[in-house]
């Protein structure tokens, strides 16, 4: 087995979190931008969001965007940045074939962790209010294996996904599935529920009794500390797509200022500098390069 | 000469304001979100901006990124909009060949203007507080012929972009230069200024008299009001980078907030929801198709 | 609806070659250099071929390469050619919405003819002995519709490839199911058969009647003359393979000679020269730019 | 330093070629396919040439195509392969800056070697009669400084290309700006020449006393026979174009013989199989993982 190169990994990040007796806090991102942000704020890792790369685009988070769009995204966040990015990848775009070149492209890009979930290929985000049809077990089981094979760097992660919550089959399920995906390989769980509170997870922690680290989302129970998340037995909470929510109010605001206003002067005090954005590029650094 | 296809052109807006006796009012944007976000605004362009782009790479605008990264990021935004993008294209990215190329490949992906400026390769962002070397007039000159030559579609505007004040040579130097842009084909001139008011712009506009479509980039100008511009005889006002100053003062907040409050409740009620998002993504309609 | 705009459409060359009695040559490639070679030698298409493209890549014909890789292969070929590009889309990338997205982004690149196949995604490619299950008929034909309400430019041609004979259903079922998609919209059908002989397309031919233009892959029947498949009734032969294949062995024998001779004098006789290389890629029509 | 990870390293193999007393032996291609060709021929590394994958796409090798496209070319080359790939990146594509982004992503994508060129961007072919003005050596030199201070991986392998003698500058120059080359942190150079003997070479390697690898292209001399470019001090001889070459040749051929006779079965017997594309393509292997 290979070392993985250039970046910190996933890995390597969680066993320190765990260690500490922490969790893993991450920020749903989709370009470099917003990775170096959160980064900057104190996050330890960046979520490459299918949603948040499909909306950048103005398309529905339904694998219309393909792996080569979702995979440029989180590789180029993840060359801006000294902490991972750990990979939104969907389904793994497909069967077990699939799977396997996901893997392999996923590391040559140095992309340290991915998600796999075990949806029906093509999906449709967890939040839209329609069937979501699961994989069979063992089928989804059978893509773990392929993921943990076509691995070559010691450090990869693969974190199996249930959407067992989000197609109503309830924490058994969830908890039958994900002992098969461990059994299979996975090196990680997700558990993702929608409802409006963080009822179903805290079922599914207390049988699950840390098997193998789980990651959640709480999207819909924005007030589960992550204290809390952590003393419930979460290893990583992932606040996936708060960034692209507020870029998209900020937009708006500022969009229809300047529309309304004809100028621009009552924004000035309310945005970044140009300065600002000068440095996020680092570029003092560059000009440095100049006369080396 | 063919017809261009999929999208309203710039020169059809433009056309359209100035026979209102307005401007054409374009927002910067680096993704289809932005793009679509202005539109709804009621900005009648927007402008692809090379600092945006760079931006979101947390790179500096600085002919690092290459064509084909700026070129993708101005046809997947146009492709999300009903509105025209303004390509900003730096130096045409070389030569007279670079040039040829770059308006092939624009005109194919489907953009409609594009903004050539008349610094060397590689460039560096016009507020940086460096030397800003420009070509010389007549080499301009040259690459802007063979743009003209190099289109295909009738509608496709090139827009000469002067850095004459921002390399610190005067308003009759821009004047001079416009005036042989012009010359050699240019649709429209560029008048890029940085002094902290509008008054170099001002000049260069009560010398110009409207010999051909006047754009300017009141960043640094920002209590110019539109309906001034127009007095003065600007056609075309780029709002540059506000969007993504916005961005950056929202991330960085919404970021900061989640890690020190260990939750995101306090953020519900300031950030986009998701069924925002979703709205944003057109969701509806791609569902609709599922039963075609 | 619009007009496409840059390139010759299939659909005009085509109705050209049907008013003179003949039939669409079409010859594979997987790079703009085999579609130049192929227009060079008096082809009236090029078929950018997902068997090609992924050879290109050294990965199987299977739905591993991604929609943007092979669209990028596409227009990438279509940008070089004054003869239209027919994009082999396998399945069209999953269901109805992969179709819509594949339409508009085929179009957007210039692409005016696309061939969708009535498999299930992903897919193996057609000469592979493995199963290769259909898409029920009515699926399929929702697909269909799809790609025609999603079109812009009243060119795009949308070609019904049915897998019915590699699938062992025979004559009958490939019948019904190209009428059923000729019903749901079809501009023309493709019947792939890989019999080693043309037996099973004739019997299909007989019965078609010339409905819809039909379009044949004589892979594994290379006797039958271009001639006799226009008077059975056949409008497009695509050749799809032959131009890959004939690379293999050109270089395979390259190669060896290299490391065996330890020199490379022996080739230069049956190799094209460097000028040769020059005029393909039309170098001296871009050297007069640098002085325009 | 970090060890570059997937592939084995051109510096590894040229010390093991070193090692035996023999070169490395290295075919130019501008896909994976005519990389796994080489491979399988017995070649040590695999050139990713501007002038083979410019001319893939029908453009001049004149700087036209951008840092994303020659990369994409080379990672791609390079994900297929068990032997290095060495990228022939032109003139570093700009400045300093440049440099710097380029061995940053080159080294992210996995590649293990790259040759900059002393010409000024945009460069044109060396082959081509026209100029090819150089930089100064300074800032050729510091080109290569800020290339070695941006590496990351310890193996990467930065050879440094003068064209002093394409330039007509002659022997002497030649091996002053290689020394100035491996001053500045060159780990070889690249000695080009067009004479139609290998005269100006040999006069070089003599005077050079293997100060550093030396690498050459023989595409004008092929009559060097690779034993006696070892015994002149040679440590890497690069077949740059020949594949495309006979690649050219053989479309051509195949695709005359199809318009011709109407038909393919004359090919048949000339063309490698369609079961052969199944083994480059290694289909047995990807198949197997349908049932892991």
């Amino acid at each position: 087995m290979l070392k993985s190169a250039l970046h910190p990994s996933f890995r390597s990040v969680l066993a320190a979190r765990r260690a500490a007796g922490s969790a893993v806090r991450v920020a749903g991102a989709h370009d470099a931008l917003g990775g170096r942000l959160a980064e900057a704020a104190g996050f330890d890792a960046v979520w490459a969001s299918s949603l948040e790369v499909s909306a950048a685009r103005c398309l529905p988070d339904a694998s219309v965007l393909t792996m080569t769009e979702y995979l440029e995204a989180a590789a180029n966040t993840q060359k801006a940045l000294g902490i991972p990015v750990v990979a939104d990848v969907d389904t793994g775009y497909g069967n077990n074939l699939n799977v396997a070149h996901m893997v392999r492209e996923y590391e040559a890009a140095g992309i340290t962790a991915v998600a796999i979930e075990d949806k029906q290929f093509p999906k449709m985000n967890s939040f839209v209010a329609t069937s979501h049809t699961l994989l069979d077990t063992d089928t989804f089981a059978s893509k773990l294996r392929v993921a943990k094979q076509a691995q070559r760097t010691e450090d990869f992660f693969v974190i199996a996904r249930t959407e067992a919550l989000i197609d109503g089959l309830g924490v058994e399920v969830a908890l039958e599935r994900c002992h098969a995906y461990v059994d299979a390989g996975a090196d990680g769980v997700l558990v993702h529920s929608k409802k409006p509170t963080n009822e179903q997870v805290l079922a599914f922690l207390a049988e699950w009794q840390d098997r193998a680290p789980v990651v959640v989302v709480p999207t819909t129970y924005p007030d589960w500390h992550i204290d809390d998340a952590v003393k419930a037995g979460v290893s990583t909470v992932i606040y996936a797509n708060q960034g692209l929510r507020a870029t998209i109010r900020a937009l708006r605001e500022t969009f229809s200022t300047i529309v309304d206003q004809g100028a621009t002067t009552e924004l000035e005090d309310r945005i970044a500098s140009v300065k600002d954005i000068f440095a996020l590029q680092g570029l003092a650094e560059w000009q440095e390069l100049e006369s080396a």
